[in-house]
């Protein structure tokens, strides 16, 4: 024995549909997709291994490029890894790749900005995209919505479009907004964005505030006072369905 | 009281992802599709109603465009009868249209033809379409399997295609098939089937057999002396997983 370890940090890209599980984060009772991941990996290597995400996603909300990162002793090729860990999960979790990072690398504190979609269907969603779209049986002004979007451009404190994570929760409420843009594609409309990060249901909320300014619920001078406000509590209920939302795709320096 | 009872028969198109049921037929247990419907129209109705499909499908397998009808006393619109059913009935099932129909229509026996979908990923589905797709992990020969798709068009007698359903299930095994087609939709393979009717899985054992037919583990003399056979029982482990397909459309005189 040399007591050398060859320990190896690993990057993995991977995908789920949200529906079924208890959000990302590990939970006491299990049924996270986080759970699931490690009760894998402990398999695989005989020991308990710890993943750390870009970021967790809530109950219900789904991912076509989440990223996460362990370290573990591996003899063998990435590839091997990644069939191993594909073998033992459910279709609704997709490991995408898998490959060895730099011990520098940091799924979380590495991100340079992240970019989610939210789906919307103005008519009733067909069942086979139902768990997918928030259906909200009208029709958006998505020339409203989109000038709208504009105020939350740039770089703000977004404290008002947040909700609370509970006790010992502290981020830095200042959060950069690269794009943010409505579009329609078929029959469903797609709000795509792209941030340095969001707060606990940002997107949700944010997703909420526009659809209510498309339907002129709120004009661009309330949300304007809204986001100076910078106080959280009274604009949670905007939250759009956990649904409708995808974490796509994490970008790194 | 003048005795006359204002009975109208009504026809209606829906969706439904068939992962959850316990397929379309009503069953002792419920969890079926049908059960659903006819449990919400007798809260319309305020009694039992019967509905009546375009023919049964299995467990596991989604409808895009199902037809059934019923016949039920209304005094009001169609557009009402459609939006109470719809309001009582989870995401998964989706009236699409519902409208008085002639006393002569009849959902099953009125059926000229039929179109069905298969579809079939090479690799690994994404998370979010795992329950729609048949996922292969191999390359398909389209070439070689339209090819051997060839054999089964036009009008023959499809009993070794198909599974027994059980006792007392007699049906004419002679089938028209119009077209039959795999096609590449960007990563899916969509194999598209119209005809005059299904026997019981015989959908699923035609994709079974002509995946089979472009990996070369049969040739196109094989299926042709298994089609003349007319015999049932060997053949009913090539049937394609339920999930991948999908009743397109219902076509009537």
């Amino acid at each position: 024995m040399t007591g050398e370890k060859k320990i190896r940090r690993f990057k993995c890209v991977c995908a789920y549909d949200g529906t079924d599980f208890n959000g990302w984060q590990s939970q006491p009772g299990g049924g996270s997709v986080q759970d699931l991941i490690e009760a894998r990996l402990e398999k695989i290597f005989g020991k308990k291994t710890r993943i750390h995400a870009s970021g967790r996603t809530d109950s219900g909300v789904h991912a076509d490029g989440q990223v996460f990162h362990f370290d573990a002793e591996w003899k063998h090729s990435d590839a091997a890894l990644l069939a191993a860990l594909r073998a033992g999960l459910p279709e609704s979790v997709l490991p995408l790749s898998l490959r060895t990072a730099g011990k520098n690398f940091h799924a979380r504190f590495s991100v340079k900005s992240k970019r989610y979609a939210y789906k919307i269907r103005e008519a009733k969603a067909p069942p086979k995209e139902a768990r997918y779209v928030w259906s909200i049986g009208k029709r958006l002004d998505l020339e409203k919505l989109n000038d709208a979007a504009k105020i939350f451009l740039g770089t703000h404190d977004f404290t008002s479009f947040s909700a609370n994570r509970g006790a010992g929760a502290k981020e830095n409420p200042v959060k950069t907004i690269y794009s943010l843009e409505a579009k329609r594609r078929g029959k469903t409309v797609v709000i795509q964005t792209r941030g340095s990060g969001y707060l606990y249901k940002m997107v949700r909320i944010l997703v909420g505030a526009l659809v209510y300014a498309s339907q002129g619920k709120f004009s661009k001078k309330d949300l304007e006072k809204i986001l100076e406000a910078k106080a959280r509590a009274p604009y949670g209920f905007m939250a759009a369905p956990a649904k409708g939302l995808t974490l796509e795709k994490v970008f790194y320096r």
